[in-house]
């Protein structure tokens, strides 16, 4: 087939042909001329995988747990697309660890395919270059795709918004912000790892964890910070929320253990939102969120194009030198796209 | 004065009114119809402060090292806002723990303003939001500008660069895929402040960043990442850059130690700034961020507004069900509206 085509392209891919998929990812991240066909092309073909999303701070191993659920996927006959979202340079541009370190224990595997991404480029880029890829997992057959953010920043969450289930992964002694960083998960958190359970103090985790959920979530809980015990809210929208509590799993992921709990957890949640109609919800919410991401890029593009270079020049120039503000000047620029 | 006016709040807050400066910011942040006209009038009359992110992993002890460098400043006389940006939740928008703990130091000193912002909405708000309140505390004449965020996520790195000086914290132990992320701060960071240098393992620590730094700023270095070292290379940005090389300061936040040691540095850094052009040129690609930023958003609501409800839930509910991809429905949105 010919891999230089739109229709070679996805012919080969959807006949399972990887060398096409990394191909079609790479026009995908280049964003070349065939990037927005290919997009178009394939995705129809998507919309059968389940997607997770596993997230957690720097240094709750969160790669290793990613890499035991791969196995016990691959156990069962299922194909595995893993996507590492790495927090390396927005300048950079490059991959970084993900994929060298994650070779070692999967790789030679057909069964698996695993792609990093960096964090580069700034507005949103990630999070829609993300989504694209997922799709393309997707369409390409893979089963499950998961999806490996670090932290819980505003950009995480957007990434998070893709998956439909979503792994929060905790460990024991982390610091005492940790604390109040779950109190901003437990919004997206579906299913809760408290991972190195081998470590001292899991089970202070695992109960602060189960305070938070406990009780058909209250409206607020406390948290030790500084020593000092504060009150938080939890929002409506969580409270309300469904039939579906987040279990609490302690895993350890260098060897294994609880990792198989975690994904009858990750499959329990898969059902659930199959039966209640939470995956129709989720993929609305996704289509919502992705019309907006393209939609602004889009105009925002083609405006661009239409303001002269040195316009844009002197317009920057007199906003850094506060003779006029950011708001005002876009004004401007925009009659005067008007005007042409 | 009329605190329900752009002109009687401008003048307030310029005359040093506390009262009106929290008015502006809660029309800001809730954008208000006095939000835009209060930026403009104000715009002109900022410039003037230097504005520092502190940014790190949780864990690390930012917040008190913030406490601690604003009493610095406090002692010499200038005045510190500070802005903490809190890792909660995209959906509950309350700022949660920054203010009520750091009041307990700082409270009652008209010198020192406080203000937390939560990681509220999506798609950049946050970052503009941001941007916005560093611009009314310069209008309002404090000297000093510290923004606090959690983590190196990519919305974190869309704040640090509304800084002129970036503080990186690291702290000993805290897992090994804080070497990896390392790799991504080495951009932003101006300064490394290693906190809890009290504890074991800090000279690993320090001695990891320097490595990084060391002879220049090599083209490539190594990192440790689950027991075997990786190649990471350093961009051509970086090794181009300025006669500034990152300082590395071991601080003890709790009891102050290094915190004088960090505010020289800062101050170094910021005279290297406006002595090398380097103040100028950060002002341009800031102004050159937000004008893009404000651009997308005022083009995205412009075209919105111009949608019928209807058909945009229509188109919603086709990408959803995979019968359109979200590239042709915004093509087919956006001819629509042309033809209005």
């Amino acid at each position: 087939m010919d891999l230089s085509t739109v229709s070679g392209l996805t012919e080969a891919l959807l006949a399972g042909d990887r060398r096409a998929l990394a191909r079609v990812i790479s026009h995908i991240e280049n964003n070349t001329e065939l990037a927005r066909p290919l997009l178009a092309a394939l995705y129809p073909k998507s919309g059968r995988a389940h997607i997770i999303g596993v997230t957690g701070s720097p240094g709750t191993g969160k790669s290793t747990l990613v890499n035991a659920i791969a196995q016990i996927y691959r156990g069962r006959e299922l194909s595995v697309g893993i996507i590492a979202i790495d927090p390396t340079s927005p300048f950079s541009g490059g991959a970084l660890l993900g994929d060298r370190v994650r070779m070692r224990d999967l790789a030679g595997d057909p069964g698996v395919f695993i792609r990093s991404m960096a964090t580069r480029g700034s507005l949103g880029g990630l999070a829609q270059a993300t989504a694209d890829v997922i799709m393309i997992l997707d369409a390409a057959g893979f089963d499950r795709i998961i999806v490996e953010t670090v932290g819980v920043g505003q950009s995480e969450v957007e990434i998070a918004s893709a998956a439909y289930t979503t792994v929060v992964v905790e460990a024991p002694g982390l610091g005492d912000e940790v604390q109040a960083i779950k109190a901003g998960v437990l919004e997206i958190a579906d299913i809760f790892a408290v991972n190195k359970a081998d470590r001292e103090g899991v089970e202070r985790t695992v109960m602060a964890l189960k305070m938070m959920l406990s009780l058909g979530v209250p409206d607020r809980f406390q948290v030790m910070h500084h020593g000092r015990m504060l009150p938080v809210e939890i929002p409506q929208a969580r409270r309300d929320a469904s039939a579906w509590t987040p279990p609490i799993i302690k895993t350890v992921a260098t060897s294994g253990q609880g990792a198989t709990e975690l994904v009858e957890a990750i499959e329990n949640h898969r059902l659930y939102l199959e039966q209640s109609g939470g995956r129709l919800l989720r993929d609305r919410l996704r289509a919502a969120t992705e019309l907006r991401m393209i939609l602004r890029d889009y105009l925002l593009e083609r405006t661009l194009a239409q303001i002269p270079q040195e316009k844009l020049q002197r317009t920057i120039e007199d906003v850094a030198s506060r003779k006029i503000d950011p708001y005002s000047a876009v004004r401007h620029l925009v009659n005067e796209v008007a005007k042409v």
